[in-house]
């Protein structure tokens, strides 16, 4: 591997990350809060990226550096990114800092905080802008914006990119991180727009278009999304819903290509599966008499959304729903949200690969020696796309599997050791139990949230980039 | 498909089952109880098979036939084998009836009764050796001893032996049938002399080997194991975990291929797991006080052979053993035992192949272009295989899955419902929860007790052969 690819991408993204901090650090002069914990950050971020920068070109990285680069990177920024909580006194231990920072960036909404409206406010809107950078990816966004970063390419893109492939939306990968980041910008601005109008205050308004956008799902009140009016209830929900679309869709759209935008297999199954969710839960919810039916809707219609976008904001407690209604979230928390959205999960657009590589598998059972093709949107998809899917889902359940035996460890009920694993591999955030919308991860060991970290960032980069830095061919130098 | 092979199928095995009553009935006699429910059975049986008899010559059955037959010979055989339960009023639901044959057949263990011991001997008798029977498969059984089914081929033993290949020992496959059911004699025999030796009673013996041969684990008391001697559970362990193995090993063995023999990749990754397993969790119960060393060793390895090998017979109650262990005994269920054994679950060889075909995957992506096969002892697998287990793994998760959702709508508690789930599908017996070792199917509605039946079938005879039944094509003429 070339380390000095590496060390300069990391550099780029951690002088980025300085830059950042001018968010945070405005609103807390807003809010006559304390600048020193960003401007600490910032400085502290800007002195490793010059130590980290060695050569004045980056040069083209190749898949393997893309990949290490992509996992180190993500971890550079975590480390910066939890200075803030450290340096403001938020969070006291280094570890749970560095919990609650992957979490942002990963957009898992995981916290290990008992009391979020304690911390200030400069400190609650940076926990939620890492929600907005990572929702998209940060090296999505070094490519779209930064000068000297136009060497980097798809290999970096496709690394970071949630979903089985990316297509290039137009030539050049760089005008495709742009046309990305348009769309990613026009969504976010109209969410926070109407909440503001639905009269949100602009603080919690901003911050949770955040957790909208990059379907993360860190909130500034301890109950999360409950005491919002209904109105906005409804607007989080159909925001979250659209952020966990396939962006290819906006784009086809964007460029007035309606027919081609609505017959996207993925996005239809996406809006069927919702809808089937939706009815079965409804029905579930007014049959066990919890709520009335317009109640059930509303709470059915958000956490379908929150859960499926894997957003992970909540308006109502998930324990005291009936076991087939809790059933059908842990399969939509499973599933997750189109390839080539902000959301997490395994993606409906691989699932509709492997069911159809599935039902491709029994016909040539039954005709052996026929060829056949999985079809997606009309076209052939390449059997290498096919098989690596495939491995995918084996190694997807055995990280969970493995994760799952080690968080066992702390002696926790069943029910929270086990979606504690599902809520952060698939950066979700709140599972059922001790982690349920209205618990957190605080009670959990050290090494717990070690594993737990590490779920969410292989889960966000969807596993190959974090899992190859433990390879040992990856340190040998070429 | 034609239907005239398939019924013929279906004709012979009833046939046979009707004489196969012959068992239960002399055990009745010895123990004076009724044989008018074996009589009465066997009449229906040979009535049914005389009705589904249409033609002198079994022709070649076709992939399909073959998987289509094999389903729906189990269908049939499970219930002609219900009737004695029902027959002799042990059972009075038919539903009731109906889940403890099938759990007999494909030896999953799992009982609706509350009190195994006040069902007649003979009935008991028939239920384990129900397990034997389904162990090594119906319909190599009729392959290896009866006259008429010569021409019943390879296409029939593929359906039904557990694996992702069969490799055949000796070049005709009736020889092969043959060669298996000896060495399950042997080990069966084994067994069964060792018990007896060890002072356990005859019958109890006959039905504790019955359930270690076919990895069952119906028992005639209603503490299992529990209350047999140190002696007897070693041997019941060390009998489980033979029966788990794949019987090629025995096969090498028993033409004197050591060297071979030992080279098995599958058998040593099984004693490895087996060893790990038992190391791990004598350490967490020594570490949590539950037991001391000697007996923790003696917990730890008899549920691990009672798990991996999916038997599923228990010496104590594993809801109260600390969560770590929990999550290793989960993990065994879901791995399973060897292909070509009698066990059930996912398979070690089959778990081999595909973390194989990932180690590949990413060498792939790391060097495009090159062509890379998977290796197993040493020799390329066919590529069809390697696909073909990869999506197996992928309908195998689904099933669980879509099953849990259905079980869930009895609203019982998380951990009962998912272990119910894995307990059946992999062919247990015994979860979590309220179906614990201590615990039964008993409180399940109908219609979880039909899912969980269909789970049963479809994970013994993996996936394929009942899932086709529901296949539109299936049931087209040619």
């Amino acid at each position: 591997m070339n380390f000095r690819i590496v060390a300069k991408i990391i550099s780029i993204a951690l002088k980025m990350e300085a830059a950042l901090m001018a968010l945070p650090l405005l609103s807390a002069l807003i809010f006559g809060e304390s600048v020193k914990p960003f401007l600490l950050t910032a400085a502290v971020c800007f002195v490793a990226a010059l130590f980290l920068d060695s050569q004045r070109e980056v040069l083209m990285p190749g898949i393997r550096e893309g990949l290490a680069a992509t996992g180190l990177t993500w971890i550079a920024i975590s480390l910066g990114g939890m200075l803030p909580f450290l340096f403001s006194g938020s969070i006291s231990s280094v570890m749970d800092a560095f919990f609650e920072t992957v979490s942002g960036f990963t957009t898992t909404g995981a916290s290990i905080l008992t009391d979020i409206e304690a911390l200030p406010k400069s400190v609650l809107l940076w926990r939620s802008f890492t929600h907005w950078l990572g929702g998209m990816g940060i090296l999505v966004f070094m490519m779209a914006f930064l000068p000297n970063s136009a060497g980097a390419q798809m290999n970096l893109m496709k690394a970071e990119s949630p979903g089985p492939s990316i297509s290039k939306l137009v030539p050049r990968s760089r005008d495709t991180a742009r046309v990305l980041y348009l769309i990613y910008a026009i969504l976010t601005a109209g969410t926070f727009l109407l909440l503001v109008l639905l009269r949100m205050p602009v603080f919690d308004a901003l911050c949770i278009t955040f957790g909208c956008a990059g379907t993360g799902g860190f909130g500034v009140l301890n109950s999360s999304c409950a005491s919002y009016t209904t109105a906005q209830q409804i607007i989080i929900t159909v925001s979250m819903l659209s952020f966990g679309m396939n962006f290819n869709f906006y784009f086809l759209i964007g460029i007035r290509r309606f027919s081609e935008a609505f017959s996207m297999e993925e996005i239809r199954y996406y809006l069927m599966v919702v809808a089937a969710a939706v009815a079965l839960m409804t029905a579930d919810l007014i049959r066990h008499g919890l709520y009335g039916p317009g109640r059930a809707l509303l709470e059915t219609c958000f956490h379908t959304g929150s859960l499926m976008t894997t957003t992970g904001f909540g308006i109502a407690d998930l324990n005291a729903w009936p076991s087939l209604s809790r059933a059908v979230c842990i399969f939509l928390s499973l599933l997750g949200a189109c390839a080539g959205s902000t959301g997490g999960g395994f993606k409906v657009g691989r699932a509709i690969l492997l069911v159809k590589s599935y039902i491709r598998e029994i016909s040539i059972m039954m005709r052996p020696g026929t060829v056949k093709h999985v079809h997606v949107d009309g076209k052939a998809v390449d059997e290498n796309v096919v098989q690596t899917a495939e491995v995918y889902f084996f190694v997807y359940c055995m990280i969970m599997g493995i994760s799952v035996v080690l968080v066992a460890l702390n002696g926790f009920d069943w029910t929270s050791t086990v979606t504690s694993v599902i809520a952060t591999f698939n950066n979700i955030g709140p599972g059922f139990g001790m982690v349920g919308t209205a618990g957190n991860y605080s009670a959990f060991s050290t090494f717990s949230k070690l594993v737990l970290s590490a779920d969410m960032l292989i889960g966000r980069l969807e596993i190959f980039p974090i899992l190859l830095l433990f390879a040992r061919s990856t340190w040998k130098k070429f």
